[in-house]
C-alpha cells in the first residue's frame, strides 16, 4: 500500500470514530459540564495523607522547628489543589459550565465549594484521631507487625481506611463524584472497595484485605477486625435500582470479628456486638450479641493417590 | 574494609551475575528478537480509553467544534504507538531481528504491523457499541452507581472489560504477546483476570471485580452479570501444557447471574439461559436453563461467648 | 467572605492541625530517625528486576557484546540505590539519627549497612537460580502460557515470588521494615500477599494469584502449586501480639496443589508430600502424604425461575 492509501485509510479511520461518538452517547462527554481530573484528586489523595501521617511520607526529617511551616505549605497546597476539584465536581452536579454560563450561578458554585472544602478542612483533626485508633488497632491485631511505624507505612487496611473516612467527610459535604473517585483509587491500590458511604466505627482494622467489600448502606461499629475476602454486600442486587437508597448492607455492631472470606448479606442483617463470624461462613439472618458463628464444616473425603500394583498414578483433577 | 576492596568486591559481584545470566538461559533474554515496550503498550491503553469514552479522560471540554480535531490526533498517536508495538510483537513472533535480519522478512512483518493495526482501527467502532452497552449494564445493575458518568469514570469492572475487548481483538488478529499484556495490565489495576482469549457477549456487568478470574476458552452470552470473587475455570489444571488449545473453561449463555465467589469450573460445564448461580456455589457439571443454583447452606453452629460464673470469657479462635 | 477573612480561617485550620500532629503521636513521625524512601526502593525492585531476568525489562537489544556492561551497570546503579535505603533502614532500626548522632554510631551502621548490600547481592545468582524453577513450573503448570517469555513478562505470580525471594533475603540480613515495604509492593500490583518472612521452596508457582495470602512463618518446599485466593494463614489471629515470633502459619510439603478459595490454617498444620487440596476446601489439621483432599460438596437446591400459570416472574435473590 502507497502512502497515499494509507493515509486515506487513516481518515476513513478517524470519520468513522467521529460518527461513532455522534452515534453513541452513552459513551461520550460531549458539550457537557468538564469533569473533575483523576491525576489531581490522585495528588490530594497523596498530599492529604501527609497530612494525616506527618513525617511518614514525602519530605523526611520532620521536626518541632518545622513542623508549623511544613503543615502550612501542605495545607494550602492541598487546599487550592483540592478546591479546583470539588469546584468541578459541584458545578457537575449543578451542570453550570464554567466559561459560558450564568455569572450568578457560577458564582455560587465558587461558594459552595469553598464552603465545603473549609468544613472538610474542619474535619481532619478529628479524622486523624479515628485514625490513630485504627493504627494501634492494626497493630494490636498482627502479631507480624513489628511496630505502629510499619502499619502505617505499609499496611494496605490502614491506606484504605484512611481514604474512605476522608472521601466520606466530601460525601457527607455533598460532593459529587469525587468520594467515589477517590475509594476506587484505594480500591486500585489494595484490592480493598469500601464504598464511601459506609459507616465506620473507631478502632477498625482490615488484615490483609484484598477482595474486601463493604457496601455503601453498611454500617460498623468500633473495635470491629476484618480478614482478606470479607463481603459485606446486598441481599438482592439483582433489584439494580429500584433499590437506589434502601439500606441494603448489614450492621456490625462493636467488638466483632470477621474472619477471612466470610460473606454477610442484607440491610436487616445486624451481627450483634462482641460476636465472632468464622472464615467463609455465609449469612444473611441477623445474629444475636455475643455469639461465635462457625460453619458446620463439610465433610472433607481423602483419597490416597499413590499407585496401587500395576495401577498407573493417577492424575490430579481440580476437586 | 577500604575503597579498593570494596571495588574490588563490587566486580566480583558483576562477573557472578554476568556468569549467572550466561548459565541460566531460562531467566535472561540475550542474543534474540526485542520484546514490546510495556509502558509504551500502557500509553496506548490509556489514549484508547480516551478513543473509547472521549471526553471523560484526558483534556476536557470536548466540544462539537473540537470533536473531530481531537478524535483525529488522538487516533494518529494512538495509531503509530499501537504499530510499534505490533510490529514489535510481529517480529518477535516469526523471530525476525528488526537490525539485521533478512531485509524481505522485515518488510514482511512491517506489513503485516500496518494491516493489523488497520483492521484493529476498523474494530473500534463495534467495540465502542458494545461498551456502550457494558456502561448501561453497570448502571443499571448496581443501586449505589448514581450516572452513567460514575460507571465509566470510576467502575473497575467496566476498566478490565474494556481493555479485553481490545486485547481480544488484537488477539484475533494474531498478535502475539501484546494481548496479555494488555490484560495483565487491566489485572494490576483492577484485580479482575479476563484472559484475552474469552468470548464475551453484549451487557457485560462485573461488579467489585477483586478477584475474578475468566479462563481463556470461556463463552459468555449476552446480559450477564457476574460479581467478585468468581471463577470461570479449568477442571483440570494440573494436566498444564497438555491441555493447550483445548476448551477447558465453561460457556455462559445469556441472562446469567453469578454472585460474589462462585466457582464454576470445566470446558463442558454450560450455564444455560436465565439462570441464577448463588454465592459461594461450586459447580462442576451443567446447569439447565432458568434454574437458581444455590448450596444448601452448611448448618451454622452458634455458641455463647460470654463467661459464665467465675468461668473467664474464652479468646476467639478463628473457625 | 472576603479575602481577609478567608485567610483567618486558612490559618485556624493550619493551627488546628499542627495541634492536632501535636496531640496525636501515634500519628506523626516528629523529631525522630528518617524512614526509607518509598519510590527509592520501589526503582530499586525494578532495577532488581532487570537484573534477575535480563533483557525482558528496561532497554531493549542485551546481547553478548553489551551484557557485561549492562549488567556493570544496572549492579553500581541499584547497589548505591539499596545502600542508601539499607542504611536509612539500619539507622532507623537502632534509632540512630544521621545527622547529629554519635559518630562512631553512625559509622556502624554504615559499615553494617555495606555488609548487608554485599552479602545481598552475593545472594542475587542463587535467588536468578530459584527463579528459573519458577518460571518453568509456571509455564509447565499452565496451558494457556504460550511461552516462558510469557511467563516473564506477564505473570503476576512470578513477580509476587520474585520480590518476596529478594525481600526474604533483606529479612535474613535483618534489615528492618525494607522487606515488607517491598512485599506491599508487589501485593499493590499483584493482590498477592506473600510475607518476607515466609520461606519457598524451589519450582513454586501461583497461577492468576488475586487474593493470596501467605503468612509469616509458613513454610512452603518444592514444586508447590497455588490458585487465586488460597489462604495460607494463622488460626487464632484474635490472639494478636501474644504470639508474634510463634509459628502461626502452615507447612506445606513437596509436590503439593492447592486449588483456588482453599484455607489452610494453623503452625502445626503440615500438608504432606505429594497431596492436592480441593477448590474451597477449609483445613485445620494436617493432612497426611499422598491424600487428595476435597469438600463433600454442599447439596445443590436448583429451582425453576420460570412463570407458571399467572404468577409474575420471580425476581432473583441473591442466594
Amino acid at each position: 500500500m502507497d502512502r497515499k492509501q494509507h493515509h486515506e485509510l487513516r481518515s476513513e479511520i478517524v470519520d468513522a470514530l467521529v460518527q461513532s461518538v455522534i452515534e453513541i452517547p452513552q459513551t461520550q462527554h460531549l458539550n457537557r459540564v468538564d469533569l473533575p481530573n483523576r491525576d489531581s484528586i490522585v495528588r490530594c489523595v497523596g498530599l492529604l495523607r501527609q497530612i494525616m501521617f506527618p513525617g511518614y511520607f514525602g519530605t523526611q526529617g520532620l521536626a518541632d522547628k518545622n513542623l508549623a511551616h511544613r503543615i502550612s505549605a501542605l495545607t494550602h497546597e492541598v487546599f487550592d489543589m483540592l478546591y479546583e476539584q470539588v469546584r468541578c465536581c459541584v458545578r457537575y452536579g449543578k451542570q453550570i459550565p464554567g466559561n459560558d454560563g450564568d455569572a450568578a450561578a457560577i458564582e455560587a458554585c465558587d461558594q459552595q465549594a469553598t464552603d465545603v472544602v473549609l468544613q472538610f478542612f474542619a474535619r481532619l483533626a478529628p479524622v486523624r484521631k479515628m485514625l490513630a485508633g485504627d493504627v494501634q488497632a492494626a497493630f494490636d491485631g498482627d502479631p507480624a507487625a513489628k511496630s505502629t511505624d510499619e502499619t502505617i507505612y505499609c499496611y494496605p487496611g490502614l491506606l484504605a481506611i484512611m481514604v474512605q473516612r476522608l472521601a466520606h467527610e466530601l460525601l457527607k459535604l455533598e460532593v459529587p463524584l469525587l468520594p467515589r473517585v477517590m475509594t476506587e483509587y484505594a480500591h486500585s491500590l489494595t484490592g480493598i472497595d469500601i464504598h464511601p458511604g459506609a459507616k465506620l466505627g473507631h478502632n477498625f482494622f482490615i488484615d490483609h484485605g484484598t477482595g474486601v467489600v463493604i457496601g455503601e448502606t453498611t454500617i460498623i461499629g468500633d473495635n470491629v477486625k476484618i480478614y482478606q475476602g470479607v463481603t459485606l454486600g446486598a441481599l438482592s442486587p439483582a433489584f439494580g435500582q429500584l433499590l437506589r437508597g434502601q439500606k441494603r448492607h448489614p450492621t456490625i455492631e462493636d467488638n466483632v470479628t470477621i474472619y477471612a472470606g466470610a460473606t454477610i448479606l442484607g440491610g436487616e442483617t445486624v451481627i450483634g456486638t462482641g460476636s465472632v463470624i468464622g472464615g467463609n461462613v455465609f449469612i444473611t439472618t441477623s445474629v444475636p450479641p455475643h455469639n461465635q458463628v462457625s460453619a458446620e464444616p463439610p465433610k472433607l473425603k481423602y483419597r490416597d493417590r499413590r499407585p496401587r500394583g500395576n495401577k498407573p498414578i493417577e492424575l490430579d483433577f481440580q476437586i
